[in-house]
């Protein structure tokens, strides 16, 4: 398993590597991430770096209804296809920002703790196996929603407002590849709190399932993310409160509200 | 008004610049064409040239009931903010372009003949005096939608997929500056056969408003596009037909859907 991160150092450059978690050390590589990436000479204590977004998605799809506990706890049937929206790459944030209160919304804002699936080739129409080619790795997500926006218009849901804020789509700490995310659990913390604590496996639609059926609808391209969908647990953030997603073999990934 | 074009040449190098309507001729320009354009002394026949969407957007915002004709038709309220979706940006063609029947779907697929704003500065929060000073100018936008996967799910309305296929979203043929939306109608003709005709002062939120209010909702970039919605008269587009959607001032959008 290797952990990429992407990060800001002392001088202000940005660049990427790999980080080792039991010595905190990063190896800075070049090229590109999804592209022949190679190590260089430099290296860097993590705690020396400012942690970005692990990548730049061109678009973040993101998945409502993709748990079974929560399907039955809505008691809405499982979808036979994949049910999205699109966040816009503006609200990509990474672990050391600030997830920031829209000026023009008063109303209660949600974490919800989900898997993210990081695509490293370019990739239309694929079969399951082609997809699962297609995952270069996975992080942890904070899919930050208005929610009081979401049925504010009684004549259509407002997915991608409610949730396509500046800084509503919280990315990290790093992107792990090799994760085995059959036996993971996803544990979302409010103040150190646990507030959500779900196993991936029981997704409806797998990882390689994702891939394959968005890859027929539009084109994934390296560095988009798939946001796999919540389960229960979901609750409201507090201004100044705290919130951290975490998954065992990727990481935690902790981003307060704003005040 | 200016008519600003994004084209390949013959020798396949991408381009930009402006386009003189009555000669036809194409003065190229470099730097970027939101920020400080500089004529060359490079001109083309636009004839020889192959045009491309005029922008890149990084999203495409995409309106659903702005026109007061049609939220009558349909019995709906006008809404109180712009109720939209977001398309992702390989959706997007220019008007060389086919519309491409994604392989996995055998329904109908509808043609929206709309106005485009096309954002020139970045803007967040802005009034609408300063949506005003942003917006860089106008193109036609068809804005295909794969119809009958809109509500195949009964929990969970599909704007994002149904209207998010590649080729889905089609630009041009130019971007209109100095462009006067209140005097011109959107007409949208079928194999030739006018469709749709109306006119855009009948819209609810005008451009200025829409880049105001969306601009409270998430920043918008140099190149974003916003789709103004549509009007009545929208229908399904037969395998091999050709959709043109013109709006006088700044052209005629032509595109196929490839059989």
């Amino acid at each position: 398993m290797t952990h990429w991160i992407r990060f800001r150092d002392a001088g202000g450059s940005i660049g990427f590597g790999t980080l080792d978690q039991h010595s905190g050390r990063v190896v800075q590589h070049d090229g590109a991430m999804f592209d022949n990436p190679r190590p260089t000479d430099i290296s860097f204590a993590v705690d020396d770096l400012t942690l970005l977004a692990p990548c730049q998605p061109s678009k973040v799809i993101a998945l409502w209804n993709n748990y079974y506990a929560l399907s039955q706890k809505l008691d809405k049937a499982p979808p036979k296809h994949p049910l999205f929206l699109i966040k816009p790459p503006m609200s990509v944030i990474g672990p050391a920002e600030s997830i920031r209160r829209p000026k023009s919304y008063h109303g209660k804002i949600a974490y919800e703790g989900e898997l993210g699936i990081v695509i490293g080739k370019t990739v239309s129409g694929a079969s399951v196996e082609e997809a699962e080619r297609a995952i270069f790795g996975y992080t942890c997500v904070n899919d930050v929603t208005a929610i009081e926006l979401l049925q504010e218009d009684p004549n259509f849901a407002q997915w991608c407002r409610s949730k396509g804020f500046d800084t509503f789509t919280c990315l990290g700490p790093c992107i792990a590849t090799g994760f085995d995310w059959r036996t993971a659990n996803v544990v979302t913390t409010l103040e150190g709190v646990e507030r959500q604590n779900y196993p991936l496996d029981d997704m409806i639609f797998s990882p390689a399932e994702q891939v394959s059926r968005l890859s027929q609808d539009m084109t994934l391209v390296p560095g988009d993310v798939i946001a796999c969908g919540t389960s229960i647990g979901v609750g409201s953030i507090k201004d100044g409160a705290r919130v951290d997603v975490s998954i065992m073999g990727i990481g935690t990934l902790s981003n307060v509200l704003e005040a």
